[in-house]
């Protein structure tokens, strides 16, 4: 009952998840000025690419969108949605922080489910986390033709690491699965909104003199 | 017999396509002063690379150019021989903007159909037509460190979607799948020559208030 | 005993070679002032990317790192070493340019290599050793927002292609594996070491008339 519960809850989470993406997603085609198919197209890789990396690279197949159809039309629809309600999402900036946090910590979990369902080792758990969690936001970096976000400060794939580990150990203690996953999601969550609140970055590795 | 000709074109339209996409490619990278490896992989990547994409997210394998490695040959050579032409090539811009339209929809049914042997829902249908069409050019693009074309202007990925779906659609009507096709593949070159003529576009989503 | 003891030459090599692109990927990513998480990955992407997109290319699963995760670990530790002896390695270059040449050509072989024993015909065995080369640069370019190196200069895909084939037609000589892969891998090392001092290079195709 608490298993179905649960699962239910980490499935509305994602769903929430690839919408807020999607919709953050949109916001970044706004600004470069790209057209509806653009929008459309930004959001759902944003969204889904990092899942589809990971099944690609895993060789976990079919991946999500293709075997679920239905996250491609939700978070195209999010994307182009966007787009009237944009002059409003200004004043909702904290809200969808605090959604793309979830989105993140929520996307490490699901990663190293899946790594965890196909019997990989410890680190290609936690790096199929890291992935799912990550992967989308650089695809969407690139394709603005932006240095990716993670790569540059935050403590993004740091938070993803955290998550992916916590979880991780959690399975291997005497409590349930589905408990392991919310305690790694909620420590993760609080590590991301901290971060963001306190502006905390990782040091960052400055190296400027000439290399010819 | 029919069948066998119209397979048949299929097949010369696709060479003929990959041969476009080969070339403009070669342009693009002759703008950015590539050395003739560059102008050869660009060419390859260009032409080659959306069916790729599709062929990996939707495991389809042997990707098109393992199975077939001609036509790595094919589009490389097609690239390379841009080298000496280009001078003239600029006489030839129209025929070169009507091989790229042709390429666009012949590579759209080909996804298309593909997904539809895979017996994949309708949804991934379209997408992988559109993938094939659309991708080939978005790599060419970020390899150039430009943002992609497609995210921001013409019709491009709108006549993809156009054309995989009405073949989509024709092929649930009492004709022939090869009708279907060429239908289909019709009605998106002419939107594609429409677009290019009257400078049509998707409207544009663009939103410049900070969003810090 | 010939044989393992090769096998274990190209082993280390390889090692060494991840290690070096991990390396150049950093002090890439401390030019771009990434954060240390954003070293690691830049480190692990660079030196692993090229054998990762093989990999997914030829549908050759598990991939090195998903098999060895040991691989991601030497990599990415590497990667972060190199923040605290940056200062060092200016006088270290000819060193690490001398280890990235040999990278590039273990990579290589070791891409043929596998082609090879999938039983992959002629052209995909080369390009699998030239994507197994070259593409970890690429992607590293492609993240720092640069156009890659690889299409606009030097030898580099020209070494790969050339060790790929010397390799692939020693192999159908009377002589041993092993031999054919150190006699390619010598003739490769040479082209890019004389190709770094006399700044050798393919001839550019520079491309400006307006193309509108």
């Amino acid at each position: 009952m608490i298993d179905y519960i649960n699962n239910n809850i980490i499935h509305i989470l994602y769903v929430i998840a690839i919408i807020a993406e999607a919709m953050t997603a949109a916001l970044a085609a706004g600004r470069r000025q790209m057209d509806w198919i653009g929008v459309f197209i930004l959001g759902c890789i944003t969204a889904l690419g990092g899942g589809s990396v990971r099944d690609v690279l895993l060789n976990h197949h079919p991946i999500t969108w293709v075997a679920n159809p239905v996250y491609l039309m939700i978070t195209g629809c999010a994307a182009l949605l966007t787009i009237p309600i944009a002059r409003c999402m200004r004043h909702l900036r904290k809200l969808f922080l605090f959604l793309d946090a979830i989105g993140l910590v929520v996307f490490t979990v699901i990663g190293c489910k899946i790594a965890i369902t196909m019997g990989l080792p410890t680190i290609i758990v936690i790096v199929a986390g890291v992935i799912t969690g990550c992967v989308g936001g650089v695809l969407r970096d690139i394709l603005c033709n932006d240095i990716p976000l993670l790569l540059r400060s935050e403590l993004y794939a740091t938070v993803s690491v955290v998550t992916g580990s916590l979880y991780l150990l959690a399975t291997h203690l005497n409590i349930s699965v589905e408990i392991a996953a919310i305690f790694a999601m909620l420590v993760g969550l609080t590590l991301r909104l901290l971060a963001i609140k306190f502006k905390l970055g990782m040091p960052k590795f400055v190296y400027n003199e000439d290399y010819h």
